[in-house]
Order: structure tokens, then C-alpha cells, then sequence
């Protein structure tokens, strides 16, 4: 089992070489969770009501990572991106965060739909960490891919 | 418990002003996991013992994430940050990553510990993802703060 | 008047040397407009009202705009921001984009100011321009600062 | 009218999905003026006929922001630019700047026009401030845009 | 000889306009050296055999930068890099770093391969600079290119 | 000789803890070279004469690179930048650099310095890269620093 795809036989680190592979239509779905007060999750949803900020500022995060991702994972090329998109629905102890990724390009975008999630989470975190000390980020993985072989 | 710090009476979303805060020692400790089959674990460890590039990866990776906090969370102050730590280490089914980061400022730093432990797992899951499906990262959390009242 | 402060005496671009100025609390404010159709602006408070969204993401992009502005501006200094807000109210033919940002710092914000208007109108334009091909953005200015000796 | 491009029937901020969308060339003009006082345009152009340093370093500014505008306008696709110029010339009671962009992609490309002019602007506005307390910055607009059904 | 690729036939700068450019697959390596004190080499290659980490950073880093060079040097395109490989060896009295890249898309890629060293080569510089003043860096050049007709 | 500042006794990579350190003025100093043909070097300068275009150019990039060195080399901590001065002059085969770079903080900017040589040099290499291929950059190193003890 030595084909880890980023190390070389001498052990150094590299890029997947991707330039012989076809741009078809990627896509990858990605999930994650963080979990809250219920209190919390109650005046999040009640400035919501109204006015969304809370979860759209963490839609809009998620959205501007994803974009991002080349450039905070090492190995990960920059990507010809279709659409993100991020849903944010509350659920039991906290918000399910969810993202999409559509890329036509020569390799996988899961990382871009967990670098999604992850940073969404890490927005919901930040804006409610004033009143709550107990939220947790967990569940970050992928839930589906589609497009080239297995995806990268 | 109308206080979300990031909200106005009017839930307009808005940065903290911590122009009258006192610039001081601030620290965080956060934490978070990544599981992975066994299989993977031995092979990253032992690519690890002789190279330690999986590992070195992933901990740049991290530390990088941490200095860029402010351009991925919108409500984030840029801090001048004095020190960021990235430890991963293997236990039972996974890695655990935990992320120290100190900084001379008016705010706390937890979500840049919180944002390399993140990214550092990120960049783990892509290093590994070749060779194994059934990743999934979580448990990211504060460990603890100190500095200023209660750290933000 | 040749006191253009980041040419040299040869016309060279050189920056400004602020290491001999007093890290003091600065602050400044900056609006400007953009105009649209009547329907346009109906339809942006009418989704605005019960999600806020568009005026939402707008806010988000002016502030982490202002964040970025040593990254955009060649000459700006990085500066250690403590406050940036953005407000977006509808006006007559458009909206109207206050922005106000506060450093203690040993230079004046506008430019902070500035790029935030710039960018949120920008943003709004964005999110406009499939239902409308008339906007215009202008009025871009200071309207005060504070700090400083004259703010820079 | 309920065709917001970025709003999808909920309120949810969403991008538009072009991975359907023919990669084309497209290419947009937008255009934009800043207005100072008669000594300040005399002296940029001053500095400018044996140097032209003012006018350069904004036109350096335009095109790097041009080239970030998807990490500026959170809902921007990240965009294969081919080109992109932008001229600034003295026109009255100011400076005229206008921007040309292409490339070869899936939507238009009048954000990375209108983003080039705007901060072109912007750094015209950050050389001059020092000798000048009056300007503005007006009349973003797009000029015409071409490829694409409408432009995007 | 007036055919300085980036300047009109006023001196204005631009980018070159690759529109018409066939996208086709083009590489380029790169090399550069940084010299050190002899006991620096040995200390670096002794903590790279067992950690590899001083090598690994710098190798990470020079990745990092490839990816970015389109925000750096103003006049570069942003590229659809399919690879970036970065080689760190000893060789005399330094250390030897070679980079390639590839991408398919319309103009060459030796910019690229020269930031990666030049970051890469800085990178050492910073890991070793607390034991060694002597360094200096040298000998960034073309190695070759392919792919195109000159290859931009 | 185990004293390597980002290395800790396992090898693990780590940044310097800067929270103990004074933040005092800092200075650095450093230089490199471009070496071209001589014909490139007239044509440079004959466009310099009237229009300073591909020095400007090479000015502002040194500049903006200094600002971003912490996102370029890792384990480089984000630092109060008070003054950034990029000098490029025809010297015999070439063209000399030197960029000067103070902060305000609790470390030296001889990294800041450094990178701001390198990306100038690139940025030159880039804007005659069309008409010679014999361009090389070398002699990149550190001429001298003030502040704090030895500098870092």
C-alpha cells in the first residue's frame, strides 16, 4: 500500500501530476456539524427569522473558502469552479452544514466542499462564541462525489 | 440574552470595536481529530519516521491557516499574531491535532487555534484521501484560553 | 507643491515612513451610492426584509474588503484594524453605503474606508446586475476622519 | 421578478451554477472617473510626463485587483482571464479610467472590469490624498460588455 | 527592438492579450541555489534525515508560491497549473532547488517555476538564518520550457 | 550547533514565540541582481526615460511582496510594516536591487526585505522575458540590520 498519490517513492512531498486527465463535469457534497447550546441555536434562528445574518455570513464564508482552497491546502490545484453552494439548517443540538461543489476541471473538488464546511462552521463558531462556550465542529466528511474515475 | 456580539439591535451583522480593549498576552488552545483506517495511520507514520512529510505537511499547512484567520472568518480582527503551534500526533483511530497560538492584541486568538487545527486537518484528509474513503474529521474545539477578561 | 507624499523628490513611488508617528486611535468615514431601477430596489428590500441576503453579503464583502486594503492599495500600510462597519440603507434612486473604520495605528484608516464603499457597492452590483443593466456606482468620498494630526 | 441570479426561491444566497455554460470568449469595458482639484491633476501629470509613476502604480493596482476579484465579490466565479488593461487619462476635472477585460470562460467578466476601475481609483485617491482633501470617485458604470448570450 | 511583450507603443504597461492562444500543455524547470555555511548544510541534512522538515517546508512553500505567482508578479496571467514539483538537494556549498510546473492553458509557465524557486530558496534562507549570516541566494534562471511556440 | 530557531529538539517544525520580545523599530537592508543583455538594459531604460513603466512596475510588486511575506514563507510572523523602499538602478550587466524595510514589532524584517528583492527581480525578469532569454537572478542576500539584538 505505498500509493499514497502526494508522496514519491523517495518519500517528498508532490502535487499529482493532472495534466493528462480529462476536464469533465466534477461534483462533490460534503457534510459537517456543530453543535450548540439550545439556547444558542434559538436566538440564532430568531435573528434569522428576520434577518438571516447569522447564517448568511457563514453561507458567504463557506462560499469565499471553497474558492480559496488551493491556496490553504498545499497540494491542492487551483480549480476551474462552477458552484458552491452552502446550506445551513438547524438540527437537534445544532446546525448541519452542508456543501456543494461543481467544478469542470481535471480533478476531484471534495476538498473544496469540506474546506467549505469547515470554514462555515468556523464562521457559526465566531459569531456565537460570545454567549456559548460549549460548541463543538465535528462529522466533516464527504457524502458523495461524482465525475472522472473516483473523483481525483 | 439579546448580546451576540456580532449583531447590532438591529441583527445588521458588525465586527466587535475593540479600539478601547487593552492590548495584552493573549493565548489558545484548541484541538480536533481525524479518524482513518489503520492502515492509513501505519502508513503515514511510517512514511513519518523517516520523512515526516505527511506530518510537516499538514503542520504548515496549519500554522499558515492561523496567520490567515482574518481574510477566511469575515468578523475577525487581523491580530498580530506571536506564535502559532501545530502538534499532530497519532492515537487509537486517528490523529489528534491540537493548535496553540499566542498573540500581543485586544482580542482573543481562539479562533485561530481553532482555524489551524481545522486546515491541518484538511491538509491530512487530502494527503491521505487516495487511499482512504472513510475519513472524517471532528471534535474541534477550544481546550482553553487565558488573557484579557475572558479571552475575547 | 511638490509635497506628494509617496513620490520622492527623483518621482520615484516609495511609501510613506510612519515609524517615527504615535500609534494613536484613528478613525474615519466614507459613503457613496449606487443608483438603480425604481423595481430593482423594491425587489433587493423586498427579499431584504425577510432575509436580509443581499444587503447582508454585501456588508460581509465591504468588511473583509477593508481588511484586504494594504493587499489592493500598493502603498497602504498594513494596519492593525479594530473596527469596520457598513451600513446599507436604501435612498431615493439606490443605495446609499456608509463604512467606518477605526485603528490604533500610526496612520489614518480612509483608505480602509474607502475600499469597504467601494467593494459593498461592487458586491451589490453583483448580485443586481441579472435584473437590472442601468446601475451606476459613484459618490465615493471621505465624509470625516479623526486621529492623527490631519489622519495620515 | 423574481430572478435574482444569486438568490435562489428561498432567500438563500446561492452562485449561479455555469457548469452547463459554453466557456466562450467574453469581454467587458467598464469605465469610472475620479475628480480632484485643477493643481493636483497638473502635478500628477507633471510627475507623470517624465515618470509616470502616479498613473502607472494605479494601473499596476487595477489590474492585480481585476485578477482578484472573485477573493472581492463573494459570489464571483474564479475566471480564466486573458487579458486585462487599464488606461487612465486626464479628462477635465480629473482622471477617466477604463478597464477592458477577457477571457475565456463561462460567464462575463464586467466584475473584474468594474473592480479594475475601482480600485485604480482607489489608488489615484491614496497617491493624491496628501495634497488633496476634495476628491470623489464617480461614475462606475459598465460600458459594453460582448460573448455570452447577455454577458453572463 | 521595440517589442517589450508587456508594453504598448506608449509605454503603457499591460498584459499580453492570450485570448487567441491556443491552450495546449506547456512546462517549464527552473532552477536556483542558496549557499551556506558548511555546518549549516550539515546540521540541515542532519535533521532532515530522520524529520525531513527544513526541506519539506521550503519544498511546501515553493508549491504554495507557484500557485500564487499571478498575485505577485502583476503582469502574469492566472494559470491552470496541473503540476508543481519542487527538488531540494545538497550540492557543494548550498543547497540546489529545482522546480517544474505544467499547466494547460494559453501562455508558458517559467514564471511560475521561478517564484517556486525563489520561495522555496527564501523559505531555507528563514529556517537557517538564526545559525548562518552568510547566506545568499543565486543562479535563478530558465532551465528550459516547452509547450507553445516559445512557450508565452 | 542544535540552535535552530524554528526547530524544536524532535525536529518539528515551529515559529519563534516573539510574546516575551520588545517591540522596537526594525531595519533591514537587502540587495540582489538581475543580469541581462546589455540591449535589454538600453531598451528598459529608454522606456524608463519618458515613462518609468517596467521599473514602476518592478517597484510596486517588491512592495507588495514585502507586505505579504508572512503568507509566503511559512513560518514568517505577520509584522507592523512601517516603510517598504524598493531601488532599482542599470549597474554594469544588469540591474541592482535593494529594498529597505522597518516595522514596529518584536522581530526583525530582514524576510520582508529579502522577499521584496526577489519579487521585484521577478517582476523584471517577466517584463523583458519576450525579448531576452538569457536573464538571471543571483547575489540575493542580506547587507545589513538594526534592531532588537541581532535583528531576530
Amino acid at each position: 500500500m505505498n500509493n499514497f498519490s502526494h508522496l514519491d517513492k523517495d518519500g517528498r512531498i508532490k502535487m499529482v501530476d493532472i495534466s493528462r486527465k480529462n476536464r469533465t463535469l466534477r461534483e462533490a457534497v460534503a457534510a459537517g456539524k456543530i453543535t450548540m447550546k439550545r439556547e444558542t441555536i434559538s436566538a440564532v434562528l430568531a435573528q434569522e427569522l428576520p434577518k438571516g445574518n447569522v447564517i448568511t455570513t457563514a453561507q458567504v464564508a463557506g462560499i469565499q473558502a471553497a474558492k480559496q482552497t488551493t491556496g490553504l491546502i498545499p497540494l491542492c490545484h487551483p480549480l476551474s469552479i462552477d458552484w458552491v453552494d452552502v446550506r445551513i439548517s438547524s438540527e437537534g443540538d445544532g446546525f448541519m452544514i452542508e456543501a456543494r461543489v461543481k467544478a469542470t476541471d481535471a480533478t476531484g473538488v471534495e476538498m473544496e466542499a469540506l474546506t467549505a464546511v469547515a470554514v462555515a462552521a468556523l464562521t457559526l463558531y465566531d459569531m456565537c462564541k460570545a454567549v456559548d462556550k460549549t460548541m463543538q465542529i465535528g462529522g466533516i466528511r464527504l457524502i458523495r462525489k461524482s465525475g472522472g474515475k473516483t473523483g481525483k
